[in-house]
């Protein structure tokens, strides 16, 4: 009988950000399929005996193709297996999720997803920056900064540059200078503020404010480590008053106030 | 000395569905201030010694006015209680999180944010419909279709009637209709695929595959109860062929399993 695959979110890097059901379904794991950006805290959580194989992309590392992964969760479910296919974020913003599913489904493999927060969400939460808000955004968008080696970046800038809907760009970091460039010509103000964060809600959160006119100098003379995902619109400018402490400092506070108690 | 003040998301219903450390809050309360829309199934995680006071919206029922909420939130924190403000979904997607930190912060209160999976990416992973997908949907928009009694829906229709982005359409079972008719207006296909999900991840979850047309006239016919959220675009599509089984009818076939088992 062919075991179950289970497409779940990791969410952004913190562990304690993991779903209840995400977690239990991980610490029971005989075969995690994963992503190489998931967080090394959160591949801890699986048994130290379970079958690890990391896939997909990461920065400058080879990568395996999308129709071997397919197959893949294919053979190993035949094989009896329940697979955990372990993806950064939620396996359905940016996580081709439902193209492992279709794939399974053709092979007539039962799945289900567990979603997980996305690093929009982490992000906002752990910098204090929101993605809506009274009078500074009514929506909120997500798009994808990446291309295809040498494609040109296929977005529809004017129907981005809505300055009351807080546009978070994916994967953009080598991209960012051209997208800011691309929607100052569509219309979005030059001194729109900007935020970059890099490995959200990690001990190895940065962050980045910045405008539009100035996020491809800032990188230029201080990149950031990939995951990078820029918040785009007014509520960014909430940094300057609102910026929530670094999860690093975070810890280093609690681990004072242990040792002191 | 003043208590904190934990601005939580409580995702989309299925308590399965809290983040580890929201769950750990949780557990752990003693004064809980949550919005009626959270579901008894996460309520019923608080201690039974806990106090809990309900605020915010319920359809038909007088709400909590946001500035006593803030209020009340404060003085509680000043009281020395660490307080639990417990939201639907996300705190910082229509959630106005922000907007008690900004109070909080004003009234020298410490806070934190826990993020939530919000109702799109429950809604998602429990029908089976993804937000983006190659070829389908590049990026995903959250838009809200409430507005205050009387008003005018306040949307850019032109911005938002791009077929190539998924649209999430978050309190919008009164006006569905005529945002519907508005994105036709802008250009939209009229048979663009629409899928409304109530209930999103729990026992009581209903959907209703429609079309931009057909909308207005299905839910006319049969409404649903809020909470409706509706996803918007080429991926409502997928309903059709990869729709998952309701989360209700998993859990007859778990209960019959363990039942034989």
């Amino acid at each position: 009988m062919a075991g179950k695959v289970y497409l779940i979110g990791a969410g952004p890097g913190d562990p304690d950000l993991l779903t209840v059901r995400a977690l239990r379904l991980l610490q029971a794991a005989a075969v995690v399929v994963h992503d190489r950006l998931v967080s090394p805290e959160i591949m801890a959580l699986t048994p130290p005996a379970a079958r690890r194989i990391p896939v997909g992309k990461a920065a400058g590392l080879h990568s395996v193709p999308q129709d071997r992964i397919n197959r893949m969760l294919a053979d190993l479910a035949r094989e009896g297996h329940d697979v955990i296919r372990l993806k950064g974020g939620d396996p359905l913003i940016f996580g081709r999720g439902s193209e492992e599913a279709e794939h399974l489904a053709a092979a007539g493999i039962p799945y289900a997803y567990v979603p997980g927060i996305t690093a929009a969400q982490g992000a906002a939460c752990s910098t204090g920056v929101p993605l809506t808000h009274r009078g500074l955004a009514t929506g909120v968008r997500y798009v994808t900064g990446h291309r295809a080696r040498d494609a040109a970046l296929d977005l529809d800038w004017q129907g981005l540059a809505d300055p009351d809907t807080t546009l978070v760009v994916y994967m953009g970091a080598a991209n960012m200078a051209e997208i800011a460039a691309w929607l100052i010509a569509a219309g979005m103000p030059v001194d729109l503020p900007v935020l970059a964060v890099a490995h959200a809600t990690t001990p190895r959160e940065m962050r980045m404010p910045s405008t539009l006119a100035q996020i491809g100098a800032d990188l230029a003379r201080t990149p950031l480590e990939a995951p990078v995902l820029f918040i785009v619109g007014h509520v960014a400018g909430l940094y300057a008053s609102a910026a929530l402490p670094l999860p690093r400092e975070l810890r280093a506070a609690h681990l004072r106030l242990v040792g002191h108690g």
